[in-house]
């Protein structure tokens, strides 16, 4: 059955990206630490060809059966749009006002929606059995706000970043319920859960 | 060796409490649900007598050998006081910027300081070899910024509150490290942090 994944890495204070992002700081200031159980770096801050490790490579891993993703223009774009690929190979749903314009990428893979329940659905209908993977904030904010996400996957990174972009400032609302599913620590502590409705 | 210790139960976006806070609503809209781990109630929402069962009483016991706590009128106020004793005995330091005025209870154990770092100094001296623990969100923002908190305990309740009182709203600075040193799964999960200096 496939489910439908809100998927971030994120400091204990909740931010998912530092402070002064712009198109070349993607992550914000001190941002990249949030990303490093999954693109560890040496001491000159150069990516670790080697990868991973232990628990942290086993969630890595768990990237490559995603079916489609979602995310918003604020995780694309400061990416470069991983030239033109995520997860190597599934389609990427853009969820975004406009689509690009003269002179900005377009790559093959990814389609612009200005509608997040569209979005996910065109996610949902291109992963088939795999699951859908959502990410950014902005995007996760309107998925859950939408009642669209059946999971929560947080990569807790062991850091108060103090300020930058919250993953979570939902719209003010009725509670939601979750259920822990799955721990694990790594060099994140890799915390799951479900979305109770 | 005597350890200072924020310690709080939060949602997992963070929140200690929920919106619409008074001194009757101290934990405002939903907020009371973050202490079922430690107070658990029945279906009326009375507490039960028995109390926390399992990692949630291991967790709740710890609190018996607490030295000194610190923390502040948000919440102590809505407490009432805890009835004039917190955590069955040890002295409690408030920080805050004025002393109780005309027809505010005073307790006998309760000291106003005005100074975080003060509080806590005071309170670690009166703590001796045991733990200080530190709690609010004003109050551990500004332990934290002072540069006087050993360890963050977090005990991260199931719930996307949405809305309310964050606990982390620190000021803008250097990112600070952590190291987890503690995980345990109960019906909150406890989560325990050294902060690295």
């Amino acid at each position: 059955m496939s489910k439908t994944i809100l998927d971030m890495s994120v400091s204990v204070d909740g931010f998912i990206a530092g402070p002064n992002e712009t198109i070349d700081n993607g992550l914000g200031d001190g941002g990249q630490r949030l990303h490093d159980w999954v693109l560890p770096r040496d001491a000159d801050g150069d990516f670790l060809e080697s990868g991973p490790t232990g628990v942290d490579a086993e969630m890595k891993a768990a990237y490559q059966s995603v079916g489609a993703s979602v995310c918003g223009r604020g995780t694309v774009d400061p990416a470069g749009g991983w030239g033109g690929d995520a997860y190597a190979g599934p389609p990427v749903f853009i969820y975004a006002r406009r689509q690009p314009g003269p002179g900005e990428s377009r790559w093959p893979k990814f389609t612009y929606v200005d509608d997040i329940a569209e979005a996910i659905g065109r996610a949902q209908r291109a992963a088939g059995d795999a699951d859908v993977i959502v990410q950014g904030a902005g995007t996760g904010q309107a998925a859950i706000d939408a009642g669209l996400i059946d999971e929560v996957q947080l990569h807790v990174v062991p850091l108060l970043l103090r300020d930058g972009r919250r993953l979570f400032d939902l719209s003010p609302g009725a509670p939601l319920d979750l259920e822990l599913i799955d721990v694990r620590q790594g060099d994140a502590l890799h915390v799951r859960y479900r979305v109770l409705r």
